[in-house]
């Protein structure tokens, strides 16, 4: 049940669940607050009146019996059960005519792909590449003696019509005893072979082709199930899919161990591999974490690993060759030749990966050295592949993949953001852990900020979608310029100068985890333009490379396990997404794991993974002067040029107007 | 250089290679000269006159100063090194009248099959199931940086049209190093991949789908060789194939290593794979017996293990099981279900077979229990299936497998003949090995016995050809009667009466190599004749459940390897095999193999191998009521239906009115 909240003064409403804190319905709703110690109830800043209704607060030290008789609450502790009316005190008020958009600002994390077992494409029937099929044989007399094989065979044909089966010689060995301990009630495990390889165009009706992999006495048809797995350089994300319901039954994450020895991105990954051992080691340390995967989901759904059938897995280029123990050296040295974009099934047992010894392990094909099976995943899942209209998908990781295109042609990019949105190379960037930043308003008069951390605790640092939000709230607010350089004289203690150049606290080391401020300097601001400037060129490179404009653009995919945090407006503002409007984005979560789901689901589906994979050009960004150009260009907020981004520069403007007559520096 | 004989008295005149021995000659000529000792020159008996001609003969001390200055040389230790005449003394003489036919005793030995590499197959093209292919790559360059495996795929494609093209994980794994080391100048070995199983008709184009199964640098194209294998109960047979020059560079055989643990015959195989780790000893037995072929077929050629690119198997059905561990149990269990009749391929590694990772080894589909994958070859390598008219197909050994049918349907039987053609169940049977009396006559004068053993040794026994000789000779000299029973009061101390019946003496145990004397029984007799009416019992009861009779077939092709030293006259003679015309008789020797060698050079003819098995009909003998009326009727010499045999029946009414005229019974 949703409850609706009004904001005091003004009359804004937003709906929220019933449990959560009136801070993060106030952030959600685009209302300041002030607040710094994340959510913790330690600052005490985050002061609201309660008008009306049902609110549950945590006892604090921070407000004075006679203030809490009078019904003043922190918001960060303050959970709503009931519809309610909250009146923000005057020190947190923002001026009216400066929450232009109110809402706009943050009403793109409402569209956050909630159903993970949904995909956006339109088109697919349910065709596992696996079947169980439950048979009751005939025992063979003097007239009927064919061999037990053909007895199977024939069976299979007059009930499912199913011909051109062979099996395998595991299964044969046991066919005999099976049948007959089995009184010739059993059920076969059938994998449908695929057969088109990478020249695309296949000759051969792939659906008609079948293997026994594993046969059962008696009638085992409900247990089938089969594991997706993003395999991702930092985690790796799996979903268990029970074929018989054709459900999500469990869903599990876990840091890729190749990190802990192997380094943190895969430029590292595949230098350690060209060392004595090294690729085996890589191999070694990302199967402990499938198994680690395999394990969590078989005992959150209560079933047994030897019911799983299959693996359906996507990852990155490298990851993919890291997992199947390919030769990775050359991805890294141009060229940027991989091994293959198309990678022959295998046994999982091959790889030591702990499911019964027929279970085949599937990647998805790749596209080149920057543009993985994770991306044509993420395509397949996004359906771009069936849509008629023009659309971009993009996924923001260390390295920014893009994709364009429509049903009749796609092309791609990979382009190097670095690892700033992900926390690297920023002072006091974080991955999105507890204690991380991840939500940030500033109040453009007080110059103080409202803030949340991941699990509501002090702050530790920033994430990437706080990041996000920071940047963007430090230009909204003027306290940087369209260069992202400090504004000086303001009147704040916030921005100030060390040695290293200017800098705005963020919070203050009393309010930290860590026991010193946390800032952002004019050097991490300069790192997230790059960042940013870097995926925005990329884009604007991809649509010129095909003749096309931003404008033409009818729809915007953002995939990335990140992606789905990132508030939109924040990151048009900041000139890292196209100002487009924003019903034409979706966020489509993690992409990988649901191309592979989706493949899970229907062979026909992976089938397009191959075609996508192969209809997918790629351009090479590295060394092309456009994006050099479009790149420089891009190193502005929101970039260079201001007809790019209309909305947001007519946005910006007025606040900047609005902001300089507040500071009495208007006209 | 063939030499040219002419025996005296008459004018026979026959050909023979250069350094045979005279004795052979007579042998295969049909002429009698006496000899006792298997050709070994220590009965003396065989002697001869030399009156023209170059003639190499060993010293004797059976032959005076004063015989030897007149010519006289011992026929068995005399080889012939031009052409010659030859004076048969008169002891060794067989009255002209009882010559009927002289030669044509003898003249089916001549058409044994000379060279292995032929079939008897009309229309086939060359389409091994491998190809390597040497393939100029270009490198990678910044405009084309497609991944290493593709451009792989795209030159097979452009130069050879190849398509569909899947890889080995762990060719791909090698796949970047080895175009780098080898400056992009590598071979290929592809594999072509079957898809027709057990259904017979496949929707697929099975020529159109290859998998990558070896990478190797620089040009290597010409080192392929496949191995064909006859998996037999008693004798492993092997022949290297050079794919290249497409000849049979090296052939080998061994003892099947089973038998010396675990029984002769198939049978008791069976029953020891029941007995715990039985399966197991037993697929490894006939492993060890495989790497010995293929070490021999490795070291006689000169080449590489590391060259065999594939392994083409025959074998019975039973064979089969055990090579592949499959449960055999239900082989002997009525009703006699075998797991399968058509048997996966499976890399030969696994089953421990010393070859490359990556060969496969594919075994011939069988048909029944009892009809296996070497009648299957054997029908291939005969071309029955290609022929627009009825022919008979015959396989002697302990089961004797008929199959009969022509292009349009094939029907097939076993008959359980007993080991007695083999040497089993015969007091001096003995398999054909040194010493074993092979070919055999009497002269139905004398009744005294001319005979030759293999290696030319002191007789220790007497072999299935040896039998078959015999017993015609027995016959046609009336020493024993249609029913094989001893003719009493003969001239002659050959035939006697110990306490177990009557016997005739083969050879007195001073000449013999075991210290006693090799006699035939009554008891054995009866033996051989069950053994040869269960296989025309077979022929017959085949034939009427079709509706044919013996007269419309039109060919008869004689395979085993036992089956190419049968002399077709005498086996007619005591009615082992049909009576028609000689010409209708071909011999193929070792069908099994030669189907393996067929099917390795054209993989077309293995899926046709596919289709025979699946177009074959198999009648069960065993519990027949028509097989056992017919089985009964043929527990005669040559029949008790003399219609059946008429030409060997005229032939048999002759010598006996003449044999009677000589012994002074005549009318």
């Amino acid at each position: 049940m949703k409850k609706r909240i009004t904001f005091k003064p003004g009359s804004l409403k937003t709906y929220v669940s019933e449990g959560e804190t009136i801070l993060d319905a106030a952030l959600g709703a685009g209302i300041h607050i002030n607040s710094s110690c994340g959510g913790q109830g330690l600052c005490g800043k985050c002061k609201v009146f309660i008008e009306e209704g049902e609110i549950v607060s945590e006892p604090s030290d921070k407000i004075s019996d006679e203030d809490y008789k009078k019904g003043v609450r922190l918001a960060c502790n303050s959970r709503i059960f009931s519809d309610c009316i909250i009146k923000i005190p005057v020190e947190s008020r923002v001026p009216d005519k400066i929450l232009i958009e109110k809402q706009t600002l943050t009403k793109g994390e409402r569209k956050i792909a909630e159903l993970e077992t949904r995909s956006f494409v339109r088109i697919w029937c349910f065709n596992p590449p696996i079947i169980k099929v439950f048979l009751k044989l005939d025992p063979p007399t003097v007239t009927d003696n064919k061999n037990d094989l053909s007895r199977l065979l024939r069976k299979l044909n007059d009930l499912y019509l199913i011909r051109n089966v062979s099996i395998d010689v595991s299964c044969l060995r046991i066919l005999p005893t099976v049948l007959r301990e089995a009184e010739w009630n059993i059920t076969v495990t059938l994998e449908k072979i695929y057969l088109d390889y990478d020249l695309g165009v296949s000759a051969v009706e792939t659906d008609r082709i079948y293997k026994i992999i594993e046969i059962e006495p008696g009638n085992t048809f409900k247990n089938q199930y089969i594991v997706a797995l993003d395999i991702g350089t930092t985690t790796i994300c799996g979903q268990l899919l029970d074929m018989f319901s054709g459900r999500v039954v469990a869903e599990a994450a876990t840091y890729n161990k190749q990190m802990e020895c192997c380094g943190d991105d895969v430029i590292t990954r595949i230098v350690f591999a060209t060392t004595p051992g090294g690729r085996k080691k890589l191999q070694q340390e990302v199967i402990v974490s499938v198994n680690e995967i395999i394990n969590e989901l078989v005992k959150k759904s209560g079933t047994s690993k030897d019911h799983i059938v299959y693996i359906a897995s996507a990852g990155n280029t490298t990851m993919t060759h890291l997992l199947l123990g390919l030769e990775s050296r050359y991805i890294r040295e141009a060229p940027y030749v991989p091994s293959a974009s198309f990678f022959p099934p295998i046994k999982a047992s091959e790889l030591g990966i702990d499911v019964r010894d027929n279970v085949t392990i599937r990647n998805f094909p790749a596209v080149a050295s920057y543009v993985g099976g994770d991306v044509v995943a993420g395509v397949l899942g996004s359906g771009i592949f069936q849509r008629k209209k023009l659309t971009l998908f993009i996924d923001i990781g260390t390295n920014g993949e893009i994709v364009l295109g429509n049903s009749e042609w796609l092309v791609c990019a990979a382009c190097s953001m670095g690892p700033a949105f992900e926390g690297g190379g920023i002072l006091h960037g974080m991955r999105a852990d507890v204690g991380a930043i991840e939500g940030f308003r500033i109040n453009p008069v007080t110059l103080e900020p409202m803030m949340i951390t991941i699990g509501k605790a002090r702050p530790r640092g920033i994430c990437g979608s706080g990041l996000i939000s920071l940047l963007a709230e430090l230009l909204y607010s003027s306290i940087i310029d369209r260069q992202g350089k400090f504004v000086r004289d303001l009147n704040t203690k916030r921005v100030r100068q060390s040695d290293t150049g200017y800098e705005y606290v963020v919070a203050w080391a009393e309010h930290t985890d860590i026991g010193k401020d946390i800032i952002i300097t004019e050097g991490d601001i300069e790192n997230l333009i790059r960042a940013k400037g870097a995926l925005f060129a990329g884009c604007i490179t991809l649509l010129e490379s095909v003749g096309f404009s931003l404008e033409e653009v009818d729809h915007i995919f953002i995939a990335g396990a990140f992606g789905r945090y990132i508030n939109l407006e924040k990151a048009k503002l900041i000139g890292l997404l196209p100002d487009i409007p924003l019903e034409k984005f979706s966020f489509i979560g993690n992409g990988s794991l649901m191309g592979a789901r989706l493949a899970s689901f229907s062979q026909d589906m992976f089938r397009e993974g191959g075609r996508i994979s192969s209809m997918m050009t790629n351009i090479e960004l590295s060394d092309s002067p456009t994006f050099m150009n479009n790149y420089v260009a891009s190193l502005f907020l929101p970039h260079t040029n201001a007809d790019l981004f209309p909305e947001v520069s007519k946005k910006l403007l007025e606040s900047e107007k609005i902001t300089k007559k507040e500071r009495g520096l208007g006209e």
